[in-house]
């Protein structure tokens, strides 16, 4: 652990010119007890991160380097990385045991490497460390997450998912989610789906039940989505993702109300009027719950996908893991209206 | 009917500065077996319509007219209302029998005035009339809609929805139905929910299991949609409906293959690629179906809420009452992309 | 002055459910040396703010009131008035001498209210008081701010157009500037200019050389535009404005170096890639300057509407009326990128 | 030239699939008096274009071939090349002759091969070949077009410049240009400037007073646009380019007036009210003229990139080659709105 005259937590980041990385220093920006340590990327080493790859953060004095991870390491109290699925595993088992880790790819978020290696098409190079890694949802794993050397930051589908199912976990009979996410959900990368003469005014389906957040959303044990229909879809739109679900219950259960299961929640909103306007560039999550004809509930949720749905929940999990109020620097950015 | 020496189809709109009465223009400038007639409006008679209330149609010579109602059948084989609902009622009624008619509005589409006075809170002025309407969805109707005086044409939600379950006509035991509008579906008239500030990024749906969409779905005798989840919510793109549906069936039905019945219809495309970049500007309707898990089928169905939700279909109804082909002045405007 | 135990500014917002209310409410909640005190709002008063008109503060335990102002100011150390101009005239007269104000509405950005009556088409019931305020462009008149008691925030418009033109104060020949804005910046009430399904894919000018902010551009001693041409543009986005300005300079002049004249400005950011997906949410302007053809300069600018040009620059000014630091509670918000 | 028993123009396409192309079959399929013989494209020949890259195209029985240049000519009486520059090159010289030609690409635009290899940095093969070609601007050069072998086809942001300039021909001392272009512009491939994340809310000027558009703009002897300064702006929306020129005129000269000059144009509309949703989807080109401030002649424009800018002017194009009323199968495409 690094010298701390500051009293405040050194963070670094490993990948961070990517949209969750770019996000990740966003919000840390704001946090009163965090400092950057160390951005790390493998290009533009030595130069400042507004001056190349990220225009808008110019004026903050961030300089990339490209330091080795275990250096990046000795200088931090927490790690995050922001990597590609995949580019983190082995990063992970290097740096696991000398710094807190915060791992926002895929690679440790499922506790089992078959499902893994189906689902992502490789091997798991370290299924012994996936046991060991804690799945980063705040709202179920708390005290887990308090502890933990390694967080795996949950996927943005798979969070809202998991959240809108926990207030019937164990009783659930079937769900059936169409979940429409916006284009800043991609990623940096260029892709026909993100091409902005088409994107712009389309709807479109894509890995329908075989996006690689279904495993995740059960992996949650309270939660069982029962027979599950999961149905991703793109919509024009940058940021968030908007999730309506069909939920039939199992016979003679009484769900639990989840306003109340929710109210010391700091970052979910109960309410009767989720729209996606309300949430953009905050970490709220807003959902509701109403009963639909023929004994199905229907449920609606809405997170921003950068901050909840990935770096805004890594932050409430690093606040978790230092002692922090879990809102500290998150509940200060409201979100972005109009 | 009129004298028409140019042999072609006289065809007037009242009130056709709405969205779906220029989007009537629209349509019927490239048909090439009608002529406009008349295009009432209570404001601006006697100017160009392109100086006033429609700026794109400048230089099309459209002259607008607050010619009274009976006047403007008097010239024309076919009168078009494109008025707000509630208006329609007593003009249709002194138009019938003087000339065809195609009714845009909701006022006769429900062939029973206790269901429409429930869902549009107001009585039905002539439920007499309301009998001989032919709901103007071809694919249903094709042969009534031939012989009739009047169409009431479907509503842009009730027909995609129609569309879509129709190959399992009677055998469905819940519909679930999720359906993503643009915000031209609300019309000219401003609101909260299409002010561009919030708009242009949001997603938030509205008058769950009440839309007056809904009685209208299963108005067709032959689908059932069984116990009905409908959920509009509004998108954040100008044209379009964008469909989701999950369908249980009842035990031991075997379900019509989509695409051999609906194979000889000309706008009815079934793909594995429903999207609304490829339906935007077009009367196309493209729909998928899917197997999920747990016996779900899987559905998904497109169309622009302005032309095959509204004047595409005008005009096809148009074209099937005149005996032309189908298709006259409706393929040859194929969809805008991007 | 209230009693302030916390050793927090205490700041009350009268207009506080417009967008500019709205805004500021967010720049204060991350500011940490601030406290809300009042949010007055003629309606829903005893409410939570997000309740009502602002889903998105749900959470924050916000309640509005409708305090008369001078109870207002009694229990504030700074009252902002995000009213529309016309309503914050008498308000800020009532007020003025009993507790620090910034005025976010246009009634007293400009000293002469014969050039105000031209302009807005009513009588300034207050010319002395005009003459009293101080124009809160903190780049041009710190040092005036830092003692005032009325603080006239500039619009958005004329803000950015100053700090645009700066550089060549005393020198300017002629200035021809063409500015597109988002939608934000019409407020919350709709209008034809505002409806989604036409504005999402449209530019389209308005008052040229007639907008409001034009006399204010030049308000400011130092800079003279010339011969101005000023075009107003509507674009399809939410947040900023874009300018380009054509700067024709006098003859044998030497202009100032941007870069140098602003390297101290902590918002000010002269840059060779100005674009609104940089600026956007943060209190930054984007500055560029290069050498045309024919002895004409260019000059693009960027700034966000709702934050710079307005609820930001309101925030900066209250710093230095304060003695803060003037990035205090508006570095930390990083642009929202992307 | 083939047998044509059908009397109606066999029109070919090479290349296409990217948007121009598939712009020109949109507008194909809405003319009358063509029927498509050939589309070429080197992948997916024997396939249906609406089962591979063209979606939106599915149901209209358009096969994809790769039958050698040679052969498409013979069966056609037009060839339109819509591949990208450098690509047409040697096609045009190989087919010149053999089938009238339109070309979209910016190969035979300039009539001079230095230029040319100046702007886009390679070698002309055919330096003749750009003396013979026609370019097609059917406002300056129509009968020139009506005889042509060769019509190449003018760039978007040249032709609409050009329209603007015109009525001041002759007499124009500098010209200063802004113009906002949809992402369409950029075609099918992707880039940084197309990522749906960024573009759409983005404005960006690229290329400034270097575009390779500005060399068309006084290709047109009679037009001189003076000192210019052109600044090609990437905005948020697919389809249209909106121009804003600052025109400073010669002294004691006194221009056309433009509404006089344009009157018989059956494609450019001189209105107050340029807007870009005015235009989308059609052939249309609105401009507006109106006295600034300091002598300034204030001009706006706006045209579709791809129909006027592209497409449409190539139908237009062929309809003089072939004698047939210039508007056929244009007018018929009104604009789609909103």
């Amino acid at each position: 652990m690094p010298d701390n005259p500051s009293g405040k937590i050194k963070a670094s980041i490993i990948g961070c010119t990517g949209y969750t990385g770019l996000e990740l220093i966003r919000i840390l920006l704001a946090h009163p007890q965090v400092e950057i340590a160390h951005l790390v990327s493998r290009s533009n080493s030595g130069e400042d991160i507004g001056d190349t790859v990220a225009p808008h953060l110019k004026g903050y004095g961030l300089t990339l380097t490209d330091l080795p991870a275990a250096d990046v390491a000795k200088d931090s109290d927490v790690v995050f990385l922001a990597l590609p699925h995949k580019t983190a595993q082995d990063i992970v088992a290097d740096l696991y045991g000398t710094v807190k880790i915060i791992d926002l790819s895929a690679d440790y978020r499922l506790d089992d490497a078959k499902t893994y290696e189906h689902y992502y098409k490789i091997p798991h190079n370290h299924p012994d460390l996936l046991k060991k890694s804690v799945y980063g949802a705040p709202e179920f794993h708390r005290s887990a997450i308090q502890n933990a050397a390694l967080v795996a930051n949950p996927g943005c589908f798979a969070l809202l998912a998991q959240l809108m199912l926990y207030p019937f976990a164990g009783q659930i009979e079937r769900s059936q989610i169409f979940a429409v996410t916006g284009s800043s959900g991609s990623g940096r990368a260029h892709s026909d789906g993100t091409h902005h003469p088409v994107r712009s005014h389309n709807m479109k389906s894509y890995n329908i039940n075989l996006h690689r957040h279904i495993p995740e959303i059960t992996r949650t044990a309270e939660i069982e989505a029962g027979q599950l229909n999961f149905i991703p879809t793109s919509g024009p739109f940058t940021r968030g993702i908007f999730m309506q679900g069909f939920i039939d219950l199992k016979k003679e259960t009484t769900p639990n109300c989840a306003a109340d299961l929710y109210k010391n929640e700091p970052f979910i909103r109960v309410t009767d009027n989720v729209a996606l306007a309300h949430i953009a560039g905050s970490n709220f999550v807003d959902l509701s719950y109403q009963k639909g004809n023929g004994d199905t509930v229907l449920v609606q949720g809405a997170l921003d996908n950068l901050v909840k749905g990935a770096a805004g929940c890594a932050v409430q999990n690093m606040n978790l893991m230092f002692g922090l109020k879990e809102t500290d620097g998150l509940t200060t950015l409201a979100p972005l209206y109009p």
